[in-house]
């Protein structure tokens, strides 16, 4: 970690910022299919929601919780469980100065595994696509996590 | 992105710095107003957290679902899907050299809509307030993200 | 914030780097805890799940909703709404320029309240041990947030 100042405005540092921007967009997508299937479905939180789509009575019935909806927040969840930690361990990982190539590698399998992982969450495809992606996802945070650890430890 | 390190202690990243912690101390403060309705409506999620306000029997029925909690609840989980986002992708534009009236526009029309947002959520104030600060949160978001990515692309 | 560029590679930001990385680490950790419960109580929140641990009929009594599980997943809702605040934090205040003894005891005390609060939570450890932890992670938090307002501030 000692030519910090240099890599900043390194490729890597560039890819960084291409592939965390590309990753962060591809989870507050995630509002935008809860809202769809929200308005699709008429399924809301908040009572006061329910004039988006209705202004009669009844409109209690429309606060209520549905499966579909559900599954879309558990996955945007999912996404902030493991995208915010990517996120602050991939910033941190490259001001350690890693290898271009390698680090193309890491951003490019996690972002991968991260966009695998929702079509197989929304899709409910069958087991074990999500739990390998989410576990790929896991494994490249984790390796760049070792190199943050190894390169820059101080306790 | 070229003069990154020059950016560093400039005026646009002394604005992000301040902005962004703002806006997460406001994040924080959810933690305080559901704390605040669970102490006060006796609703708790954990049954050891009972004993805080009860240490006789039925501590049981304490442990239960309201609807004002959940209401607080959704929206702190609403500002970490949209403030993280903005934290993020706002740190990274704050590294691309914009103008710093642009920038100031960005974090404090973000920020602004995120403090809108709280009332009108907490308060359960009707549509479309609510939908529309949280839009106009997301487009300011989009629109860091594009300056991010038409500068620093490198995939 | 006068100097920020040499900040950078000096022990303050390695030793944000190694706390920050620990603790992002421990959050990560919750998603294996949860998962140890849902595979040993042998409930789930998706149906494809359930073939993960059955091939036969009645995986549909798998989907249902457990106490065990769902204070494991409060726990990791709570990392996420209390880390995420210190690693943004936690970044600007290294960028101000503390001095190293201060800021070590910030980041300990900080990333050794949330190992306590994980067992506390975990473990259902009588109140208010759980919600003592909870309290040094926030004013820890605050501390610092404090000095980068005084800091940088740039409104």
């Amino acid at each position: 970690m000692a030519e910090v100042v240099h890599m900043i405005d390194s490729e890597v540092f560039l890819a960084f910022s291409t592939y965390a921007t590309i990753v962060v967009l591809k989870m507050m997508l995630m509002s935008f299919v809860t809202s769809y299937f929200r308005l699709t479905k008429q399924v809301f939180s908040n009572l006061e929601d329910t004039t988006l789509v209705k202004t009669t009575e009844d409109r209690k019935r429309l606060v209520r919780v549905d499966p579909d909806v559900e599954r879309v927040r558990r996955c945007h969840l999912n996404d902030l469980e493991n995208i915010v930690p990517f996120v602050v361990i991939g910033f941190l990982y490259a001001l350690t100065g890693p290898d271009l190539y390698t680090a193309l590698l890491h951003f490019r399998v996690f972002v991968g595994s991260r966009f695998v992982h929702t079509v197989a969450y929304v899709m409910a495809l069958p087991q074990p696509t999500r739990g390998l992606t989410f576990g790929v996802g896991l494994f490249t945070t984790f390796s760049m996590a070792y190199r943050v650890l190894t390169t820059a430890l101080f306790l």
